[in-house]
């Protein structure tokens, strides 16, 4: 089937918005994409919430990168599990990122050069806000289901309870309500490889027409280690030497510290990648977003209570060898939703791909998305008329 | 009770050492301890072997460092575990290590400058051939036990298949038969770390007056993570917030990419302590010798196939939360002992310490130890006869 190009579109905040560290932030701008139609009553919204590396680049074939699918394209689109023949979908940008939404490369309108370690540090709930702005331009008063993996399932849960009269139903999926120790020491080694790297300059890196590229390749090489299962790591890679012309047998090591291991070249390949074409000030900025999120933190540690403010129904879903946000880190939210009394379904799907199986395509997973969305599809009276 | 202090010893080797490489190094020296005294007939001899950043200071106060009790203090000395009062206990620093043996740091005879990059990439079983030289040398004939943890247990695993005459007990805790993926990967991150580091100089760093600094000290953070559980982090820092003076309340973030969690505190100093101490080349060989060993590699991949050779026993102990070598990994070795019709004690051990349990004081584990030492004391008639 042949799909019609999508193209991203770009939205202007003149107004200052007031942001959780106290500092705020005007003339923005968001870029974003949408997949199917608006119908009538306004009532089949979804808004896909991005993760660490991704975009609103969501699903479909990019008009300016026909080669490069969206990043959830196995999961939205016509007849996929969030249908884009039902489904009136957004993809949007955060702030801060890299992809065409204002962030730490902008140029600062106070100085006339690029933000750099000026750019504001942002939270998830800074996220929603923005979002819920971008939401008031297009006139949708309440998406019919807001929608994210990791870090996107955060805002996905932020949205349930800072807007909850805007959300009927919040799909979190890999998440966790708050990042552990040993989650957030993983971020602060990937920051300090950033922040060390000579080529940093304190975040003016822009100004001395460098990037800190050694240090993105190792925030990005430790990313991946825990993106994937120590399972799934064995299974493609093993410790499969690499060919190479100078290896006396297949089975001889090489003596070098070089490429030795399969592994090591597909860590490098996916560093050296990643540096090319992501911002370090925005790596910072995510990372801290994630660091921070803490919903409970703020509210006498109980989850609950926070929860206890939302009005959706929820979906929850983990994978069996995620260590990142393994599934008790799910389960932690599904007993708070309970104790809040709030409608929940929960999933834990048998999947050997780590963190990385909320992004694939994986049969079980989809089809329990597909059927929770035949239940989002369906809009109650009551949501109807406040329409 | 006040103990004499011990004093490092040094042995220098003039004749060639072929290596596993194919390269071969001579006039080199290993430094080294000893504890107790060795008795009359020579069989109460135990070989310490030391894991990446240790060295040949098991145990006691060095005569040049009084505050600073060796790594395994609390299991070796007098009614300790290994009790230096019936056991003559050697530790040696590693060829290779920067702690007084002969390594990257010395001064290469060819060239008249230090080794650096030169320095001939090593293996387990090179070790084990130099410790073996150091025997010789000590009159050592046979030990009563090789012992290590994590990759010391993999020398003393070597041990046993190299010299299966020479060792009556193989004493190999937290260790794994060879890395999986995922520890190759986390390996060579570290290795990016300093290799790219620009003060790295292509291990020539001893010339320019510098040392990559910022390269070990994202090597040792990501170390780190790895030696802890997931739970011992969460329970000595969880998301405890560093003490600052600029924080407007205890529960209130800063909005920083500098120290702001407890935890990022630890990992930093942890980082900037090792950077001064350890050096860079060192870091690389050392782990690049883990990457390396993997015995049954080399024998048709059966394990069981390489330790029919050994004439030893084994005791073999894991700890529960230990992710690096978790318990699974020696039950592959326990597995291949019982195969190839070895006596073998297993011990897997209720710790929440993760890796670096192996390290520490706990009643139940050492507890086993000292009673597998037990058996240790009693030598056979035969091997009577042998010594």
């Amino acid at each position: 089937m042949s799909e019609a190009r999508v193209c991203p579109q770009r939205m202007r905040f003149e107004a200052p918005l007031a942001l959780s560290s106290g500092a705020s932030i005007a003339g923005y701008e968001l870029v974003y994409e949408t997949y199917g139609e608006l119908n009538a009553e306004r009532s089949n919204a979804v808004l896909v919430c991005h993760a660490l590396n991704a975009s609103h680049h969501v699903a479909g074939l990019a008009a300016e990168a026909p080669h490069e699918p969206g990043w959830w394209d196995n999961m939205v689109g016509p007849g996929k599990p969030v249908d884009t023949r039902r489904f009136f979908v957004i993809g949007v940008n955060n702030l801060g990122s890299c992809f065409g939404s204002t962030g730490p490369m902008s140029v600062n309108p106070s100085s006339g050069r690029p933000y750099g370690p000026d750019f504001p540090v942002l939270t998830v709930e800074d996220w929603v806000h923005t979002q819920a702005l971008l939401a008031d331009r297009l006139g949708i008063t309440q998406f019919a289901a807001v929608m994210g993996g990791s870090l996107g399932g955060m805002q996905a849960l932020a949205w349930s309870y800072l807007y909850p009269e805007r959300i009927r139903h919040c799909v979190a999926i890999a998440t966790a309500p708050k990042l552990s120790a040993q989650n957030i020491a993983f971020n602060e080694v990937a920051r300090r490889a950033i922040l060390t790297d000579p080529e940093f300059h304190g975040g003016r890196f822009y100004d001395h027409g460098v990037v800190p590229a050694r240090g993105l390749q190792v925030a990005r090489m430790i990313g991946h280690i825990t993106y994937l299962s120590d399972d799934s790591m064995a299974e493609k890679f093993g410790r499969a030497l690499r060919q190479s012309v100078d290896r006396t047998g297949p089975d001889d090591y090489r003596f070098t510290f070089d490429v030795e291991f399969e592994i090591e070249s597909y860590l490098r390949y996916q560093g050296e990648k990643f540096s090319k074409y992501f911002d370090a000030n925005t790596y910072l900025l995510i990372t801290r977003a994630l660091d921070y999120f803490d919903p409970a933190g703020r509210a006498g540690r109980d989850l609950a209570e926070v929860m206890r403010a939302a009005r959706s129904s929820f979906f929850i879903a983990s994978f069996t060898t995620d260590w990142r946000f393994a599934p008790e880190r799910s389960r932690e939210i599904v007993q708070a939703l309970l104790k809040a009394g709030k409608p929940v379904t929960y999933a834990e799907i048998n999947a050997p791909h780590g963190h990385d199986a909320f992004l694939l395509d994986d049969p079980q997973y989809h089809a329990l998305v597909r059927a929770y969305f035949e239940r989002v599809a369906v809009v109650p009276a009551a949501a109807q008329e406040a329409q």
